[in-house]
């Protein structure tokens, strides 16, 4: 069995996209520049964002962290996004979900300007992902496929199961593994709360995917023997601890390392490559500009 | 069994859609205005376009019908396209596909205003159908889900396989029968040209959707006793006939009508549906345009 460590991978790729940060303000440029909108005092979202705005530095990026108290007005929201959309020195921003109840957050993401959707959220980026066209793809699914990508994983004909239909993991894993690319080709079955037996379709997974936000759901008795084994899920579970809480994944880590091929951890999974992919969307939409000023 | 009637049930839909087109003229509105853009001489197209404006007239559209010769250039199709997006008298457009080679398709669906892409082909459009949200559906999945609505085919729980994955019907498909709507919440796979042995699947399908445009692929032994087949394919197989050709479906029709519960024939099944949610998408711009002018 062997670890995907996505803290190691997103260090190695974070350190490439230093490179190229570097050259680029070496050639005099200024370097990428992503903006994040929090709203609200939710712990998670915090730290998620807190993370990523510590990454952004450790690559070289510019960065803007936008506070605002949960009370903020869909209008004011709608009013900071155009502000954003329109200025020259953003790159790309994002905004943290969940949004506080009386704001509606589809309402909210399509006022995002699609040259600068780097989370990969909007009906345009998603439904160029969809149709398998150059976009922002959303950054947990696109760590998912990076990570199956650098560990040389052969996705080609396997039989993958996805259990969850979250429109930021499930659907868009489930989509992009299906579709004709190098990570890919994958005959992929996508499970719901509405599917008996879900056992059965895990039980045949050559790369079982858990995105659902139960602890420890997955057991060993339901994994195939040298599955590849990608744990999305990331609860935080009350302890006595001095934290309080600790993080636990969808899958029972324990138990299933044992018979699995690979295996991603919780913490130190999935979660460090969203944050990557996050840095990986905003470099690349500073370089789609700086091509489009030399075109 | 039980034919899947996509010829009465256009009819019968098509019926309701002249009702509501019918108000509107006596309220002083114009009907709703389709136009279809076709480049080229392909038989086939001709055919489909030809149906369409045929079934505008029937419901009291308006409708107009540009064709150009194959030697259009790029820029020329987007130079149409930009008058249609700016025409206020015209409430959805097409473009016929497949274009000529020369015409880049990706390009050209990037033009065309999402409220007025009643083929539901554009990025945005697909981004809404793939995040569970209002807009354009692609008309032949959306004609295949209105068949199963029509038909009172509980589709919750059930095991779907679709054969195909392209952007225009196997992909969309399998996307909107995945999702919690009152016909969706199926287990849905998505089989490619990759997946080993697709007689496995089939074989589960209490659902089965055939997408793949080799006649007669599926024969009755690939198919459980008692599943509802959906035939997509049509293809021109040439014979001894005055046309020279007749149309063949992906399915084994004689055989396989013997094993299952619900089954379209081809032709007749899925290309009528087709016709009608176009029609069905072109009334429901018409109506939120109205909806805007009296909001």
């Amino acid at each position: 069995m062997q670890i995907l460590n996505g803290q190691e991978l997103s260090k190695q790729i974070q350190a490439e996209i230093k490179l190229e940060v570097d050259a680029m303000i070496a050639n005099g440029q200024r370097p990428p520049h992503l903006a994040a909108i929090l709203v609200g005092e939710d712990g998670a979202s915090q730290t998620y964002v807190d993370n990523k705005i510590k990454s952004c530095k450790e690559c070289g990026f510019q960065s803007t962290m936008i506070r605002k108290d949960a009370s903020l007005s869909e209008n004011e929201l709608i009013d900071i996004i155009e502000t954003l959309n329109n200025d020259a020195n953003v790159d790309g921003f994002i905004i943290q979900l969940p949004l506080p109840k009386h704001i509606n957050e589809n309402k909210i993401l399509l006022r995002i300007s699609p040259d600068k959707d780097v989370d990969g959220f909007t009906p345009h980026s998603i439904g160029l992902m969809t149709l398998g066209l150059d976009g922002f793809k959303p950054a947990t699914p696109f760590g998912i496929l990076k990570m199956l990508e650098r560990y040389k994983i052969e996705t080609k004909g396997k039989r993958c199961i996805v259990v969850g239909r979250s429109n930021i993991v499930g659907k868009p894993i489930g989509i992009m593994l299906g579709q004709n690319n190098p990570v890919g080709n994958c005959t992929v079955t996508i499970l719901n709360s509405h599917t008996p037996d879900i056992e059965k379709y895990t039980r045949e997974a050559d790369i079982l995917i858990v995105a659902i936000g139960k602890p420890k759901m997955v057991t060993a008795d339901m994994v195939k023997e040298g599955a590849v084994v990608i744990d999305v899920g990331i609860t935080r579970v009350q302890d006595d601890s001095k934290k309080g809480f600790h993080l636990e994944g969808d899958v029972d880590y324990a138990h299933v390392a044992e018979k699995c091929s690979y295996i991603t951890p919780v913490p130190g999974g999935v979660g460090p490559m969203t944050v990557t992919m996050l840095l990986f969307n905003t470099l690349q939409s500073r370089k789609n500009k700086l091509k489009a000023l030399n075109a």
